[in-house]
């Protein structure tokens, strides 16, 4: 093992270039995986264009399949060399947010145990998976080992993707025979419409406008698809739902457009489960919101994480519950990172997702 | 019995009037509930002023305390005679909505189910509370007897204002050893304190200007009161919590500025419990949403009702797990009504609430 | 139409005879609904045993699919000639129990409300369904509609056999990736397992020994059959999950041997979902409960029903996510309903369930 | 700083005796706590009598109150001299089963990450509390800060009785107006007694024959004492419950007779939640669980841990929400453990709890 690896650096906003860093020391509770393959996120966009801050230098990327390369000297249960993932969120297990169950929020530091977004680490701030080899810590509650039989492309929508479009499902507390509405088929709203498939939703009502996702979106499990361009998605979803609206709308964009969408359609007591990273303020009308009286819920989620979390995912798709394969639709190496940052940012040539191989 | 009745009338905007009506006439599900106590609510203030629009010659109000008068010929299970409160709420029961536990937005017409505020049919969309007599909807579901030994007042709160309070702390599932703020100490907030006490929350902190209303909060069992007018609510809760934040925020207003503050001093994690009625679209600042990611929640509820509801409400007047006798600050007979709106609108003398007796 | 029909009649133990009875008379509230398919169920054969006590001269049969012929004078939101089904359990809406979303356990009489089994009425306290007409009591709150193109056939199970089935996999509350485990493939075990697959269980075992409904529980979901006849069932479990048991274990026979199978596969905090109708006290082996240490969960649902629980099961069948065609094994006309119990009764034939047409 | 301590040391059956240990040393990951209390639970009375097995040699007792003496190398966020509490429970944080918020079975050994009874290792798998010095394992899991101004004893029962107590009635999930009984008022009795209060339980019935325990129970929140030596306990519940029975039966002795009983004065949809300690199989009556048919719950508990778990109820106890000082009725030097011992094991005096002062 050499001294030196390949990484995707953040330079400065408009700028991730591929760079060279020195292989991470591993402290007592970490772990050392060397990545076989890797993606890029939507947020990471957010990264490139400076519209979520990171330190210049910081290695980029949440999303890390791989070996277990090296061991902390306090890490027990793994072996050098099992194929592990681990989550885009790494929670610490000890934190009082983590022993509450709120493992995304989870704060290392101070008295109280909780941190917005603390969980979040890689590619935000630690160094992250876009590199040759990915320092994991507190690796006891954080890698998990992949089932006998699946590859890295079967679970590489697990770290992040589906387990947030899991989330969004799961924080709907969607019941078996309900209707669900999922605004925008990107990677996770097609994972939050995988969810909704998977929790027993008897309707799922996606809305896109671009042909291609709206094809896997059925693939995934929406009954219909209304392409907004063409029609007022609450109107089409009250036509469908014969003016019931939906029980559970999932917002997986993050624009005050698809919020408010999400609220029109739901009916009386439902729940807007909202999963997008929004830029701005978001305003809640007052009609839709029946002016505070209507028994709404709206529920955010960060991507749940922790090896159980993974654990569970993963078993998921080894029972064949979800098939995340037509997500990844190119495939490139870590040294034409740059291209496939290109590709994903502007949303060529169909992307969805991109597997990265180092 | 005589064929006339006084009843208080809504008229149009800034006209509230005592009049007469005919003792209604009742079909086989209903009863009729002769008036024994009754009271004026805030959204009755808000019919008043024209800002939540009902139909002129509407009798007014929700929060019926009475004798069963006459039973319908479908009603069992009771005997005129009999003291009963009403929820301000009358759910059918049978409505898709009812029978999915969403009381409040039952709907009774259409193939559905459901529809917002369905459940609010008292001085809504039926003849309501304020008068010498009540028709009682789905009597079987809605008329709850009054424990042996409570009196009139002792259960004067529950139809609506108990129900609301203790709704709030309920819906942000409030568990044993969480702290928990609550904006505003008028009737509700101070029912949402006293539901957060009942809960088991460690430590209240309520939010409150005027020091009538504080020191009720302190017996309710808040263990601060905060005087916006003097320091910034949301530092001030941040002091006391040492930085933590609370685990729920009761909105109990229905204003920009109280809904703000209450996201603003949540944990990431925590969830906003809404009861106000808002009058305008409400705005999530970005910052404090943690831009979709912090894992919170904002649940809204509109007061739960039906006789279950009363009968544990009642349980726990009993039981001396609350006392809202200190709400009651004022005592009227019906032919003053007009009197008391006046009074409770302009929000003189300290009022809090005010008991109507016919 | 005549003054009388032809109804299955139980006798005494061992007599369950087709004879005449007048059609009824229905009151305000309820509807008179014609049978155009049911069925016969394990507690039917219950009944013909002596096992489970009914008045002589009671019509059984508690799996109504129909026509309404009439409506009561108090009922409204349905028309004459609608097709229709009715739950199993055909809650009031209006008691204490109801109003506390508990519908299984209705009770009509009395000042509390609650009674053990009270929502079950149809073919037990008031005469049932393998009838040409039945009276369907709270009509309002009962009588769903059948959506367009399904067929008899296709909402058959959805009274008790589907309801109870889902209701163990929902009582147990399956997450996605769990491991469950179901104890004998009968129609109700067989709707458990589709149950725990629509919830999104990642691995399904069932515990069966006839081929036939082996080969029908995979179709319905089960990844694994273990027949207990050639193999310990606890052992191959715990060989099939590598140790750790499974998080949900449903009893579906109503034998102590089954209910002890399900708690010795069960991990640590895992849950026991009984729908079994037990004959004999039951006995809890202290090893297997951890000494009472275990976190583990017991829990039975008895068949949920209301017409909105109706609602979401034939949305889930015209969803496609259950398909209960293959359960109906076999023909009747309401004339051969004395055959059909036989060949029931004994399990002939490759029984699981049976359509009569009257 | 000796290189020996004094230690309460299990020998053999019947033989609990004080020693001299060498104090422990501690890994990266540990905590060593000088102990200033610590007390005698009835479990310990288990394994002095050998009923429970554990190794001769280890050190017994699991409820530390103490000052933080040394820190691991890795643990980060506390400092020496902070006086702590640790939990009964000590959980990993990072096992599967800490990830699932199932703390109390941790499994740290094995790919599965679940252990019946996993997270109890204090003065079960290692070396225990009622010692000068313990190892807290997992320390920034276990480790909670004790708030300024509460003094030892006001913190000792939070540990283990508290914990369990409480735990007992979030498991019974009490809401607001519901009718509790809790079987037996020994210290985790009484502590269910509290936790029924503390959720809002509007009537709680204790049954306890020892008067001493019935006028403590009566503070900590009981409505009414049963003598089940004078009278037949679940006659008397349905007498003062009007026939209806409670909501949720707290069963916290370990015994058939109280389980059944609990089982017995449940309402149909009753939860059984379940604290004692078996030391035999139970036997579940056929008619008091309404043949499975009842939609009863019977759930288990073994004391809630964790630092997050140990916050709150210290969090309630300096609320002044839960006072369990009434419970220390003797105190004891560590010199006399063995007289304490005797005289705990014998429940002479009407000894409820210990304080132990190293």
């Amino acid at each position: 093992m050499a001294d030196k690896m390949r990484a995707t650096i953040f330079l400065e906003p408009g700028r991730i270039v591929l760079g060279e860093k020195p292989i991470p020391h591993i402290g007592p509770l970490d772990a050392l995986v060397r990545i076989t393959t890797t993606t890029i996120c939507g947020t990471d966009v957010h990264i490139l264009k400076g519209e979520y801050p990171v330190a210049s230098g910081l290695t980029i990327g949440h999303e890390p399949v791989g070996v277990i390369e090296k061991l902390g000297s306090a890490v027990l249960g793994y072996e050098e060399g099992q194929r592990v993932i681990a989550g885009a969120i790494t929670p610490s297990g000890w934190s009082n947010a983590s022993l509450d169950g709120c493992h995304s929020q989870c704060g290392r530091d101070g008295p109280h145990g909780f941190k917005p977004l603390g969980g979040w680490r890689f590619g935000n701030t630690i160094d992250g998976a876009q590199a040759e080899y990915l320092l994991v810590p507190d690796a006891m509650a954080n890698l998990a080992p992949i089932p006998d039989g699946l590859t890295d492309e079967q679970v590489l929508m697990c770290p992040d993707i589906l387990s947030t479009g899991f989330g969004g499902a799961e924080a709907g507390k969607i019941r078996i025979g309900d209707t669900v509405a999922v605004f925008a088929q990107g990677p996770i709203g097609l994972c939050a419409t995988a969810g909704a498939r998977a929790m027993g939703a008897a309707e799922i009502i996606a809305v896109e406008s671009l042909p291609a996702r709206a094809a896997i979106s059925r693939k995934m499990g929406a009954d219909h698809v209304v392409d907004f361009t063409h029609e007022d998605p609450v109107s089409e979803i009250m036509r469908i739902t014969r003016g019931r609206g939906v029980d559970v709308a999932i917002e997986a964009l993050g624009r005050q457009q698809t919020f408010e969408w999400a609220l029109r359609c739901l009916r009386p007591g439902g729940t807007l489960s909202s999963l997008g990273v929004y830029s701005e303020d978001l305003r809640i009308p007052l009609d839709a919101f029946a002016a505070g009286l209507g028994d709404h819920r709206i529920v955010t989620t960060l991507c749940p994480g922790g090896k159980e979390r993974m654990r569970r995912l993963m078993a998921a798709v080894a029972g064949g519950r979800v098939d995340t394969a037509a997500l990844v639709t190119h495939h490139f190496g870590l040294d034409d990172i740059e291209t496939a940052y290109d590709l994903f940012a502007h949303q060529r040539d169909g992307v969805l997702k991109v597997a990265i191989r180092p």
